[in-house]
């Protein structure tokens, strides 16, 4: 497995492999890897000859108030787990060779930002957008491979690559869950033990409403949206940041259950924001 | 000559050549050529073994009020005059197949985008950066050229290459200029004869800067402008845009004279919008 730490460095390494006709599949991470992420990395590998994934803790889609200085990093650990799955190149850029200086460029996705954690967390999307740009760009993957958990990321991936024609194929994998159900995050390791059983809630709150929807027949999202929010309520150190139950295709809010259905759930716990989301279909 | 008018034609040809490892250079155009656009084709002619260039008059770089359903077209001329220059090949997309859809994705260059063209034509450049980013996705060259009389447009595109990382070098190719100095532009041909006249009032302004400058050594920026909007004046149907004197990398404007120095002027002449530059150097 090949680690590099430039630019340069990483474009030699491709363009080795583009010249003998091989396939790059892509997964750019911010790193600390749970099951998640190695999930991704194998997904990537069955579609394409070579697999590459970014470490970065990308400071531009962090908000002035947001978790950038804390984020979990361990680069070493994550290196072991890349190589154990096979991965063949690993590019771990320091901020300076990714942002030389101050970017006056920015990709900016309209629409689909505009709810869920586009609304909770102004700039975060277009700072994921202009760094998936630049590692698009760097990499020039045929394919990317992105997790189910970040959804409305992979909408916007997806309507940036449609509107300005890169060519990649982007792939969504499945969310990756803990035996009890908790999605699996980098953030989890923030939470103290009480607060690990009241995260529960989010996935917990994500089965009552498909239950709600397919056996109760429930019509009206308002009605929906309230049980949602009295269920989460009920568990302690919970805030609500948004339930978002709507058209998983341009993520805009539904009057009425149809199906297919997106609920999206963004809860702080303590101090710790989650997220977690389910299409119920038909 | 090879044209084609969708993305996939112009992706199979390009994969085509990559595959045996030969080197794209782009020119992007909105057609209607006269001697500067076969300029540069000639120029990427001589850096690169394959030429493409695209033909595309691009609706979002055009404000509500300008001229983008009267911008002059004649594509069998332009194609008869890119194959006397021994360009390959010809991408000639309708608005349909650059935009299938309305785009929702933007991307913007701020800063250097604040004065001149950016500040006369609010959109211009967000329209401009998005659509070469989709025709650098679309062709994926190695170099890219584009003429100095677009100074600012280099400049925009210069600073998203280096922000998104781009694999592309920009060149930059000189004015070319009529006979008595006026800069080609398809815009020209807006001009009646009495205008055309006086559309020589912005070459002339820039010579007599230039003159101002090493000459006569005027040393505060304003009297050097004031200089030039009196000059401007003397010649009839004319309306000056603007007249930018300052930094030619940030574009900038400055209070003192110090080379290099960016004179850049924008004028009416009748209803036709004409721009020209000059790098004043040492």
């Amino acid at each position: 497995m090949k680690v590099v730490h430039t630019k340069k460095g990483a474009r030699e390494i491709i363009n080795g492999w583009k010249s003998k006709g091989q396939t790059i599949g892509f997964v750019p991470t911010m790193g600390y890897f749970h099951k998640g992420h190695l999930s991704l990395m194998e997904l990537a590998k069955r579609k394409a000859d070579k697999v590459v994934i970014s470490i970065f803790v990308n400071p531009t889609q962090f908000g002035p108030n947001e978790d950038y200085e804390k984020y979990p990093r361990d680069i070493e650990r994550d290196l072991e787990l890349a190589r154990g799955i096979g991965v063949d190149m690993v590019f771990a850029p320091k901020k300076e060779e990714m942002y030389p200086e101050e970017t006056k460029t920015w990709v900016q996705v309209e629409e689909i930002t505009e709810n869920l954690c586009g609304r909770s967390r102004p700039g975060h999307f277009r700072g994921v957008a202009t760094v998936v740009a630049k590692l698009f760009n760097i990499i020039l993957p045929d394919i990317a491979v992105f997790g189910q958990k970040d959804f409305q990321q992979i909408q916007v991936i997806k309507q940036m690559v449609k509107d300005l024609d890169f060519p990649v194929k982007i792939v969504m994998a499945p969310i990756i869950r803990e035996k009890d159900g908790l999605a699996m995050s980098s953030r989890n390791t923030y939470l103290s033990n009480e607060e690990r059983k009241s995260a529960l809630c989010l996935f917990k709150a994500l089965e009552l409403s498909k239950r709600l929807v397919m056996e109760e027949g429930i019509s009206e999202v308002a009605t929906l949206k309230e049980r949602i929010r009295e269920f989460i309520q009920g568990f302690p150190y919970t805030k609500i940041d948004y339930i978002f139950i709507g058209d998983p295709e341009n993520l805009k809010e539904r009057e009425r259950v149809e199906l297919p259905l997106l609920v999206a759930l963004a809860v702080y716990v303590g101090d710790t924001r989650l997220i977690d989301n389910m299409l119920i279909e038909g």
